[in-house]
């Protein structure tokens, strides 16, 4: 087999066999075949596509490049969860403990960020002490003895897949949903679950900007699932704005602790209600997802998940107290206000801005390298369709760099758009992908 | 500026501005933009596109990353000609003192061949003594004293288009119309002549399979011409079988000779009157391809052709007395006919396999380090539409491996189709495409 002769089939649109599909997989990862004849291929499948069976081979491809994670020593369905990310996205940290709360097993490996906050992984170590590079021995007994652990990659997972999107970043090959999907299942079928629920963006903070793409995208990830044997769920949720109002490392865990104790901002709530009866659907624990919701709801109300967050934070090592007393979290020395110059209803929030005013204020990494602030982020006073007075907050800053004050407020103030006139806040929800198809809220 | 934008640009199937060209191709020749990103754009290239424009801001930003030869110093048209290639193609061996005999200084830069035979600079290489390493100001010199010289490539000319067809040629993006175009062109460009004849090869043997290809590759070419002012006219001729008769490196220098004295093969004689008739329009020495033609016999019958080729090989240190003793060619060891198994009309030959036979004999280079035994080659008996009996030999093999003769021999016997009924042969001359457009003979 050659490397040349597969560029050239896909090239000319055709089909790629597993076999070929294995042998550059496998060659990209060991280095015996270059850079250069990965990136005219993967311009040549951006261009040309994969049929359904060429993804699912890509997929399996790439989990088979490194390890798999084996958690058969957990009983019980484990259901992971992906989002594909926005400014604000802190729904792990509620949705963790709200369903382990309700007996699912949550084996959950997180990432870095890198961008305009921290990953999970980064939020979590705002609490002091909480062990976030612990063993896969160790995570599995703690998964079985709390119901959930959440943990930094462990182990060698899909390799290929980050040399792959390596490439694909400096190629101008990223922006493809077979090449997209591919990934993230990879990810998550190494990662070792038994079914997934993957809650993918839409709007103006998230990667997919428009909710066509975004059920595109959840398709392909379900259909991946079904080609795969994994149950899969998808739902496509908006991201016109910033998820609740913390952005920022401490910020979000104290923001993710006030929902889990019932006092969260609603469009949080909301949706980590949904997704967790979704999960709980495939754990096989319920039917619906209003009966899940119910579920949920009572374990909101009974103070069991703000437990099972208590017993995670415990488990790992963290200070548990921080749940009640948030003076524990790292505290940024400067806590600035910016103020409305009009009065209005606030008709739009370019995401995008508030995180670029959340990466200078010091809560997310430029590169790899770069530290993080894990006390500076963005609180959002007004979101959308609110109104707002002349001279109202709009949102405070909290960084640790003076100097930067003026740059992340002028971000701020640039983001809102004011209108005279009521302006209607979109759905939280566009709909759900599964195995079934698609169903369009 | 940066590369990726450019990538995503050409992705898009938008065009790409002067500078957009001239920054990668410049970022590549100098090692700023790596390899991987190229080849991405290649491949966005070829399944993208070049507009018009594109391709001759490509052409002159490859033209200029080297040396451009300075020919001001010969005086008249200077008339350059390129062959697409092809088995058995000689006619620079025949044109250049041809058209050098009627007036046309010719300033030919040739190359050495990777493939089923050496390039012309081997080729005359065969000749004892002859020296094609000359340095420019002798080039030049030879050509103001002879009216010709022939020389291997001198000078640092066209290092973007060495580095690009390299990447092309491991990432499946050779066989494109635009980048062939702008790469032949842009050595031509650089070669320094004022005007450039075409001669586009189309058939088994040749690199553009059909005619149509070929005419669209002729009229690119054409259109860069125009682009950048220099005269252009391309000759679409067949190479479905090999021209003339010899395959091999002096071999074919004693067919080329034995045509320069009149009793060459016929398509090779016609062929070369054809191609230096156009050299003659573009030298503006005549007004038609008829008036070319008579001046171009007259230049044969007189002796004068093969005079100026006597000529040219004295004034390059050759031994001219090759041209009445072809014992002082390079000699094979094994000489062996290959004969027909059966009788009838020959109805195809496939040229690719007489090439592939021609460099199992040892005529040709598989890497640019192999050297080449310049005696070897195959002779054909045999071309379309010839008649052969039973037991007539169908070529005849020169090689100094003894080992490889019965490979060669097979390799001959299962190119040649033989049938019962006459056949007709191809037409020599498919068309010509000049400024004024396409004419289809």
């Amino acid at each position: 087999m050659r490397m040349y002769d597969i560029i050239a089939k896909k090239r000319d649109g055709m089909e790629l066999t597993g076999d070929e599909i294995e042998f550059w997989v496998k060659g990209y990862t060991n280095g015996t075949i270059p850079d250069y004849q990965i990136s005219a291929l993967l311009m040549a499948i951006f261009l040309k596509g994969m049929s359904k069976r060429e993804i699912v081979d890509l997929t399996m491809s790439m989990v088979e490049s490194g390890e798999i994670l084996d958690l058969s020593n957990i009983s019980g369905i484990k259901v992971d969860k992906h989002s594909t990310g926005g400014v604000g996205d802190k729904t792990t940290l509620v949705l963790g403990p709200l369903v382990a709360s309700a007996g699912v097993p949550v084996a959950k490996m997180s990432g870095r960020g890198l961008g305009h906050t921290g990953g999970t992984i980064d939020k979590l170590e705002s609490i002091p002490g909480f062990n976030t590079q612990i063993d896969q021995k160790k995570f599995i007994d703690c998964v079985n003895k709390v119901g959930i652990a959440i943990v930094g990659q462990t182990g060698n997972l899909v390799p290929a897949d980050k040399k792959i999107y390596a490439l694909r970043d400096v190629t101008a090959t990223v922006n493809n949903i077979p090449l997209i999907a591919s990934s993230i299942m990879s990810k998550k079928i190494a990662a070792g679950s038994d079914a997934i629920l993957l809650d993918v963006k839409t709007g103006s903070g998230a990667f997919m900007k428009d909710v066509d793409t975004a059920f595109e995208l959840a398709r392909e990830m379900v259909e991946i699932g079904m080609g795969v044997g994994k149950d899969v769920i998808a739902v496509i949720s908006d991201m016109d704005q910033p998820l609740g109002y913390a952005v920022g490392n401490s910020l979000e865990v104290m923001e993710a602790i006030d929902t889990l104790k019932g006092t969260g901002p609603q469009d949080l709530t909301d949706l980590c209600l949904t997704l967790g009866a979704y999960m709980l659907i495939l754990s096989k624990k319920v039917h619906s997802v209003e009966e899940g919701k119910v579920i949920l709801n009572e374990k909101l109300q009974s103070g069991e998940a703000l437990q099972k967050l208590s017993q995670l934070i415990e488990s790992q090592g963290g200070a548990k107290a921080v749940i009640n007393n948030y003076n524990l979290f790292p505290q940024a020395k400067y806590i600035v206000d910016v103020h409305s110059a009009t009065e209005g209803y606030i008709s739009h929030i370019d995401s995008e801005k508030i995180g670029i005013a959340s990466l200078v204020s010091g809560a997310g990494r430029v590169t790899k390298e770069s530290s993080i602030d894990l006390s500076a982020g963005i609180v959002l006073n007004k979101k959308l369709g609110d109104n707002v007075a002349k001279n109202e907050a709009l949102a405070t800053i909290y960084t640790n760099n003076e100097s930067k004050i003026n740059e992340i407020a002028g971000l701020i103030l640039t983001s809102y758009r004011i209108t005279g006139e009521p302006v209607q806040a979109n759905n939280l929800i566009y709909g759900v992908v599964d195995k079934n198809g698609m169903q369009k809220f």
